[in-house]
């Protein structure tokens, strides 16, 4: 059995890290798949899901982090004309903090529970909003 | 068919490159599952889950590799009084180093054999340790 | 339903960023599962999977960027004599780059069409080239 749902998110931040575990499990209940996987997908490219603790100390921890492996005033290729945009792009530290953090994440369900870790949240992750951004949520099993 | 186990482990060091292979494939034979895919999945947000090939020089290059980045005397704002916890969270460099790892690995089944490239090897990656762990394989498929 | 295909490559740089998103989406067309989930995996640990907009600006940025954090010139462990394989091992850098971006990727499959965001294509990613390489493809679904 496959369930498909979205979660629609209008970021409001720059970089910023958005809570997405409780929509997550309720759309995993409304499934009514007892048995089987949850996959969470971004799809953008400069926005990612990671799994972490869910402390506000340790969001501006891992935003601080990527900004420091990924500074806003280095040469990028990326910030140019691209006349395919008919504008500059601007977001090259987006892609990368993307490219590192990684796209989607995955759950265990087992009689109707999502095998989630006591520490374990799951974080849209924003790196070029504001903008509005869905993420899918696919239920599979049985 | 759905077919869920786990690993536990016992940590030993700080930070700690250990090897699930041979549980992983023994436990998708267990599940007679024939075709499909095994996910594998840490249940915790200071370790993580990679592929890579087993040598001692390249764990130990990894392990280089990570702390360099995430050095452990910066000025983390996890690194603080955490009333919840009663005690001061001494762990931002575990979160950091498992959001640059990721938590999960997945591997194809098919006919029976489990398709791992010659030089993929599964590691549990410690990043606060010791301490007691546990990692969920789940095994889906026909 | 389990359908599994291949991806065969050989590439021709050392780091070379290599769209595979047609192969991929042929694969899902192929495979007649409408409802479901597209696995992307490469068999290697030089090597990564990862989803990003296809710009040539955006793949030398990637490039650099992971050179930048991961450089030829430092002192390695593993870029020295290796017993088992008769030779000096000399791409610890490789397997480095293969840690931060991952071997895999997934996408959502819902009524025939893969839930691909506009800016989102799969790149296979050679950090030692030139090499043959394999990308396993399953889909899996209904």
């Amino acid at each position: 059995m496959v369930q498909l749902k979205q979660i629609k998110l209008l970021t409001t931040e720059y970089n910023q890290f958005i809570l997405i575990t409780e929509q997550v499990m309720g759309l995993v209940r409304e499934s009514n798949i007892k048995n089987g996987m949850v996959h969470v997908i971004t799809k953008h490219t400069t926005t990612g899901i990671t799994v972490n603790e869910s402390l506000e100390c340790l969001e501006s921890d891992i935003e601080e982090f990527l900004t420091r492996l990924v500074p806003e005033h280095l040469p990028y290729a990326h910030a140019r004309m691209l006349p395919d945009y008919g504008s500059t792009a601007g977001n090259p530290t987006g892609h990368l903090k993307a490219h590192l953090t990684g796209n989607h994440c995955h759950f265990v369900i087992s009689d109707g529970d999502v095998l989630k870790g006591d520490a374990q949240d799951i974080y849209f992750c924003e790196f070029d909003g504001p903008a509005q951004r869905t993420v899918l949520v696919q239920v599979i099993g049985e």
